[in-house]
């Protein structure tokens, strides 16, 4: 257990949203929501979850919903304690700490918020490892673990309790049909887990990789050398397409954030046209008709020059970008995992292929953990 | 409190089809589910809600959804105990006593099926004394009384709580959601109600007015009489037009069962074609272009020669139907009340006008309670 430095809490929205592939929302409202709350002089623990009991309580928690909204609709960080207050009335217990159900975009510091509120810790691991947009995508669901009780409370005073659910895709329906009622934007807390199910199932480290991968970048942009390729170097990742977005549609249905973008080659890439089709996060990318980079891949779109991340919200006519994949964590790769995240699960009738399958062309992870 | 006997189920059925205004759903399957738990032995008690305690707990139970589902898919009694329990489990208490949010139609039977499964009291009253769609349309939402907690669950193994809700419109819109999202009919209970709050703010003695008004229709029939004209004397009702059906038109939409009944006018309406609106129950009843009957007054359509009720999902092409009204509880008639079941909440743009309204235009309800 340790105090997160108010210096931390930049990087951590960068890395976070790099990690988003598109998705988890921008992280910079949340930013500013932490550091206000650093400046009220409240902090922040991240706990190492090797630290938790394994009977402790953990709440997974989410600001769920179209990333659009999010971005135009400002809620505060009493939102998410109103849905953490909600389950700990329900289940009649309290949490020993908080994690998020995604490492990536404004999911990445929105545990962050109720932390600082209610002196929680918050445990440095996450069920994604990446963004993803529906409740059954989680290492959790993989796992097979249950996936009720979730709360949903929204600005109003909407607080809804799914108690029980047939199945994860159920949980998700009915979630996300609430969720889009009230606004399609809403905090929630998914499924509570014992200390030894975050353990065993949790992404871990996540935080402090999103830390360390937003030093990368901070880095490089000082030093004046390439933040893009520094995050290939940390991460191991992979350069995939280069170009100009030419073409975006986008559209808010049923509480997600769905659209495609088309991307003109430029330098090495001169002559070729990508499709990047997203679904609040990025999902296929495809060149001359063949897929060429898919979910669980992490599929970044990042500024060519900056190495910021672009979400699917922000992605705007114009915009130099250069796309890179980076490795999934490997329970995303196991087949069950491929049943709730490849392309499949998003629709598409193609047999997942990693752009790090084959030996030898995955690099090795650079660097330290933060 | 007493007992109910074998023999007024049928008559309560009957009544309640009558009072549900062409919604409620079709009160068949509930009349056969309790039969069938009546053979088994068990047995339901009716109590006077005056013998309710001030603070005695008591469930609203609703089989919500479209009428039209309703007819398509089963439902065993057990689902909506199951539904009762959720609340009880999340507030924390057990119910003294089960009362209907409204006397029409299966609903009015529906709090009998716990009732014989949990040996619990059924009260005599309901939120409506009829039937209407939606959630704020009760007397107790009239009233201003909480709208929440509310339970729902499926025949699947979904339980949702809306533990908090910001108005009453904001309970329909979420609960309405989920309602449809589990296919549009679930078991719920709305909020609870203290004895006092039934006392005051209920429907009162709607169970033995539907039992009476049943058998007063079968009395008729037995004697070769005409059931309506016993329904009209009985109720202090109104005869508003009689024809057969050569329109319908009908959709299940976001949880409601909506449309269009045209009726061509017979014996003394020769020449007239009304049309009948429906949001699960009839609305407004028009000829010629002028609103002739509308809600909060019951709109009852019925068979002209049984003087069996004819639900919205049971209307078809050809039906020689009699279309009555009957007076509303006074609490609808409230300006209050108006606003929440007048035409304008159904969104028409018409003042409501009673055709019960004017001097002498009322007839005394006639007959016993049963």
């Amino acid at each position: 257990m340790r105090e997160i430095d108010e210096s931390e809490i930049e990087p951590l929205a960068l890395g976070a949203w790099i990690l988003g592939t598109g998705g988890g929302g921008s992280p910079y409202k949340n930013y500013l929501n932490v550091r206000k709350l650093y400046r009220e002089g409240r902090r922040c623990r991240l706990m190492d979850p090797m630290e938790l009991a394994d009977d402790d309580r953990v709440v997974v928690v989410s600001n769920m919903g179209a990333p659009l909204v999010g971005q135009e609709r400002l809620t505060d960080p009493g939102t998410q304690v109103r849905a953490i207050q909600v389950l700990e009335n329900y289940i009649g217990a309290r949490f020993r700490a908080i994690m998020s159900v995604e490492i990536g975009g404004g999911n990445g510091l929105q545990p962050l918020l109720p932390a600082a509120l209610m002196d929680l810790p918050v445990v440095d691991a996450d069920a994604m490892g990446r963004a993803f947009p529906e409740a059954q995508m989680t290492s959790f669901a993989i796992a097979d673990l249950p996936m009720f009780p979730l709360s949903l409370v929204d600005i109003r005073d909407n607080e809804v309790i799914v108690a029980r659910a047939a199945s994860w895709k159920w949980m998700e329906r009915i979630s996300r049909k609430v969720c889009t009622e009230v606004g399609s934007i809403a905090a929630t807390c998914k499924a509570p887990r014992t200390g030894k199910e975050v353990k065993e199932f949790g992404i871990l480290y996540t935080t402090t990789k999103a830390i360390g991968l937003g030093r990368a970048v901070m880095a490089a942009r000082k030093a004046h050398a390439d933040p893009i390729q520094a995050i290939l170097e940390r991460e191991g990742g992979r350069l995939i397409f280069r170009g100009k977005i030419v073409d975006i549609a986008r559209r808010t249905t049923e509480g997600f954030l769905r659209g495609i973008a088309r991307i003109d080659g430029l330098d090495d890439f001169r002559g070729s046209l990508m499709q990047l089709d997203f679904q609040n996060e990025f999902t296929v990318g495809t060149i001359a008709g063949t897929p060429s980079v898919m979910t669980p891949d992490l599929i970044c779109v990042l500024d060519t020059v900056s190495g910021e991340a672009i979400g699917t919200e922000t992605l705007r006519y114009g915009q130099r970008v250069t796309v890179i994949a980076l490795p999934a964590p490997p329970i995303l790769l196991s087949p069950k995992g491929l049943e709730h995240v490849g392309p499949r699960a998003f629709g598409y009738d193609i047999e997942f292929r990693s752009v790090f399958a084959g030996p030898g062309s995955r690099a090795a992870p650079a660097g330290e953990r933060a």
